[in-house]
C-alpha cells in the first residue's frame, strides 16, 4: 500500500422519498438557491415540482438555471456563473445526473471567482466555492460524493476536469425511486460508467499489494452487474435500484483508489475523444473502448486481469494469460447482453477515423501524463475495438 | 435496502512515517493540546517522543494525560476533563489504541460541558466537543473513524457508550509501522474483534436485500484473515500491517451497516459477560462465543450463513444447512489457527458456571432489546462453546 489521505465529508441522505427533504438540507447552507437542472425530464417526472415545493417549505427562494446538456458545455457553465453572481446566490441545488452535478461544481467555483471559470480546468486552483446540495436522478458518475467534474469547452473541443476539496457536495440526496424512470439504455450505460470508474485504478495501479481495495472493486463490479440485470428485467425493482445507486456512489468517491498509489484513466482518456467528436453517450463510448483496452493491456499485466476473471467471472482457467483474455471477453459479452455497444461500428463511429480519434486523444494523454499512449498505441487499441 | 444517513467527515492520513506529521494536523485545531495516552508502551516504543517532537515543531504546547487503562474507566476520564478545563485546552491529541481513543472522545465532550461527563453515557446529548486528532497504535476497534466510545463506570459497574457526530476525530493518523510491535496474541484478538464488528450486522440485519454490503463484509473478512496470517508469519510485514489497519478502520465506520436496517450485537452481548466476570481479552472472549452463536443462529437462517461459507470459505456444499455448519466450523478452526481460544475451556472459563454467565448476560440482553435471548437461549449458545 502507498501513503494517502482519505477525506470525504459529503453527507449522504439515502432512501425512497428523501427528495422531499432537500429544502431542509439546502436551508442549512443559505437562503437563496441557484436551482440547476437538465432539459426536460425533471419537469415531466414531477421531480422539479417536489424539489421546489421542498425549497419553498424550508423558506428558500431560488433562481432557475435549467438546460444543462449531457456532457455539459462551458458556455452554459458561464451563464450559470453570471447568474449566480448577479443574483447573489448562497447555495447551489443541483437536480439531475452527473452532468448537472458536474456543471454545478463548476458554477460553485466560478461564482466566487473574478476571472473566467475555465481557468480552473486548465491550471488555476480552486480556493473557495459556494456550497452544493444535490438531488441525484441517475446512478452512474459518482459526482454526488466526490470533488471532481468534467465540462467540455465547445470552442476548443476540450473535455477537461475540475477538482478541489471545496467541491464535495455538502449533502447529496440519494432517492432510488427517482431512478425508476431511467430507460434501459441509460441504465446500461450507467452500469458501464460505474464499472469503468473502479477498474481503471484496479488495472493500472502502481502498487499491487492492495488486497482490500481489490476485494472492494471486485465486489462492486459483481454487485453492479447483478443489480443491473435485475433492473433491466424490472425497472422499478426497489432493492436493485437502491443497490445500484449506492454502488455507483462508492465506485468513484476515493475509497477504491486510496492506497493504490499512482494510477491512470486510459479508457476515459480515449472515450473522452469519442464523446467529444461524436454524439455518443459516455457509457456507450466506454463499453466500446474498455474491452479493446483490456485486450491490449492484459498482454502486459496478465496476473491482475486473471484475478479479475477468476473472482468476478468465476474463470477456472489456470493460465493467467488465458484467464486474462477470458476476463476481457466476458466483460465485453456482458456489456453486450445489457445492450451497450461493444464495437466502434455498433456505436456508429467510423472506423476510418481511428487515426483522427487517436490524434485527438493524445491531447488528453499529454495533459494526464499518459506518455505510453502515443497516437500509434491509441490507434492500436481502437483497432481492437472494431 | 433501508433508508439511512451516511456522513463520516474524519480525515485519514495513512502511511509509514505519518506519525511525524501529527503536529501539522493538530495545529489546524488549536495551539494547546491535551496529550492522552496509555500506560507505558508509547514511551518504550519511542512513539511518545516522535509525537511530542512533531507537536513542538508545529508550535503547539501540550499537557500530558497518560495512564489510560484498556477498558478505560470513568474516574480517569473525569481527571482528563478537569485537566482540559483547567489548562484551557484547544485540541485533544490521542495516541494509542481503541481505549485511548474512546477515553479521549469522552474527555472531548466533557471538556465543554458544565456537568458530569457520565451524563453523556446515560441520557444527555453531546452538543459540542473539543476537536480530536488521533495517532493509532493498534488496528482493531475502528474508533479512529467513528463517533462512538465505551467507558466503564467503576462505581456502578456499568460499561456504557457515548456517541455523537461531534465525536468523529477531525484527523486520524494511521501509521502501520506503529503496529509492528503488537504481539501475536493481540494481533489475533484484534483480527477477531474486527471480524466481529462486521459479521454482527451481516448475520442479524433486518433487511436481507443488501448485496453490496454483503460483498463488502465478505471482502473485509477474507482480507483480515489473509493479512493476519501474513502478520503472524512476519510481524513487520509492511503491506499486511497496512492492510489490516485499513480493514479494521472500515470494519466499524458505518459503511458495512448503512442500509441494512435494524441489527443486533448478540455476540458482543454474551462476550460482555465473559469479560465482565473473567479476566479475558475482548477478542479472546469473542472467538469463544462467535462459533457457538453461529452454530445456534445458523439453524434459524441457514441461507445467509451458507452464503458466508461459500464466499469466505469457498464451501462447495449445495445444502444450505450443511454449508452454514461448515461456515461456523471453518471460522472456529481459523480462530484456532491464529491462536485465539475457541472453547470456554481454552479461555479458562469454568463450564459449570454457564448458567451464571447466562443469567448475567440477560442484563445486557434486556438493555439492548434482544428479547429472544433468554437465559435458557444464552445457556444453549454457551453450551455450544464448550
Amino acid at each position: 500500500m502507498q501513503p494517502f489521505v482519505f477525506h470525504n465529508p459529503t453527507e449522504i441522505v439515502f432512501g425512497a422519498g428523501m427528495v422531499d427533504k432537500v429544502g431542509t438540507y439546502a436551508a442549512k447552507q443559505g437562503g437563496k438557491a441557484l436551482l440547476v437542472y437538465g432539459r426536460s425530464s425533471v419537469k415531466t417526472t414531477g421531480v422539479y415540482d417536489r424539489v421546489t415545493a421542498s425549497l419553498a417549505a424550508a423558506g428558500l427562494s431560488w433562481v432557475d438555471h435549467g438546460g444543462v446538456k449531457s456532457n455539459p458545455v462551458l458556455s452554459h457553465v458561464r451563464e450559470g456563473v453570471a447568474l449566480a453572481k448577479q443574483e447573489q446566490i448562497d447555495v447551489i441545488v443541483a437536480v439531475g445526473g452527473g452532468s448537472v452535478l458536474d456543471e454545478s461544481k463548476a458554477i460553485a467555483a466560478g461564482a466566487l471567482y473574478d476571472h473566467d471559470v475555465w481557468d480552473f480546468f486548465v491550471q488555476t486552483k480552486v480556493e473557495k466555492a459556494l456550497p452544493l446540495v444535490t438531488v441525484l436522478t441517475l446512478a452512474a458518475t459518482g459526482s454526488e460524493m466526490n470533488s471532481g467534474g468534467v465540462v467540455t469547452n465547445e470552442e476548443t473541443a476540450q473535455k477537461f476536469n475540475i477538482g478541489s476539496p471545496y467541491l464535495f457536495p455538502k449533502t447529496s440526496i440519494l432517492d432510488p425511486e427517482l431512478t425508476y424512470t431511467v430507460p434501459a439504455d441509460y441504465t446500461a450505460y450507467s452500469a458501464v460508467d460505474a464499472i469503468s470508474h473502479i477498474i481503471e485504478g484496479y488495472f493500472t495501479s502502481q502498487d499491487r499489494a492492495t488486497p482490500l481495495q481489490d476485494r472492494f472493486v471486485e465486489g462492486l463490479v459483481r454487485t453492479i452487474m447483478e443489480s443491473t440485470e435485475q433492473i433491466l428485467a424490472q425497472p422499478d425493482h426497489a432493492d436493485a435500484r437502491a443497490t445500484m445507486m449506492w454502488a455507483a456512489t462508492w465506485a468513484l468517491n476515493g475509497l477504491s483508489t486510496a492506497g493504490i498509489g499512482l494510477y491512470q484513466f486510459p479508457n476515459h482518456m480515449i472515450e473522452h475523444s469519442l464523446s467529444a467528436l461524436y454524439d455518443i453517450a459516455h457509457g456507450a463510448g466506454l463499453s466500446i473502448v474498455i474491452p479493446g483496452w483490456m485486450n491490449y493491456a492484459a498482454e502486459k499485466n496478465p496476473a491482475k486481469f486473471a484475478q479479475f476473471g477468476r473472482r468476478v467471472f468465476y474463470c477456472t482457467l489456470e493460465d493467467d494469460v488465458a484467464c486474462a483474455r477470458f476476463a476481457a471477453d466476458a466483460l465485453k459479452a456482458w456489456f453486450g447482453t445489457i445492450g451497450s455497444p461493444v464495437t466502434l461500428g455498433e456505436g456508429q463511429i467510423p472506423e476510418e477515423e481511428i487515426s483522427a480519434i487517436a490524434e485527438n486523444a493524445t491531447m488528453l494523454a499529454n495533459k494526464w501524463g499518459l506518455k505510453a499512449y502515443t497516437a500509434e498505441v491509441i490507434a492500436d487499441i481502437l483497432n481492437r475495438c472494431r
